[in-house]
């Protein structure tokens, strides 16, 4: 599996960024092709301090190819465009694979 | 679900980092009771860079309860207290939830 790993900072104001999350955002990023796995979740530390993110998605792809063609589709390039629309907190993408 | 994501960075070895994952520490983490669900991946950035971490793994649980019961148990405790015998990279830890 190739899981796209979106984790975003904490952002300026929370509730804008949920509201933007769920109703702008998770539905451009489920619309990508080859998409086979999705969750969005908030974060949160075990001792209850600042989490180093406020919320992660995981974008799951079945092959490098698919993760690869997802992104440069024009689906993936709507959703990392809208990033800019709210994300005023960082995002730190990474892909983790097995 | 509550995922409890742990998150390694660059190991001085990671040959080393890796045998020890795969023969004692991944066999530990897999004992914690209330576990529902289980993945370690290697990691690598989108541009070819070094990515924020080496290996993420992470730990479902149903409830929040079971997580925190599964650190408390006496195999959480083994595992916690094995990190320090590979994890030289740094471990991030928190949790994702929904």
């Amino acid at each position: 599996m190739y899981v796209l790993t979106v984790a975003y900072g904490r952002p300026e104001d929370a509730e804008a960024f949920d509201r933007h999350y769920a109703r702008v955002h998770r539905p451009l990023a489920e619309r990508v092709p080859g998409l086979v796995g999705f969750s969005a979740r908030h974060c949160s530390a075990l001792d209850g301090s600042e989490p180093p993110y406020y919320l992660v998605a995981e974008l799951s792809f079945l092959t490098e190819d698919s993760l690869t063609e997802a992104l440069s589709s024009p689906e993936g390039q709507a959703a990392a465009a809208d990033l800019e629309n709210f994300a005023d907190g960082g995002v730190t993408m990474f892909v983790q694979y097995d």
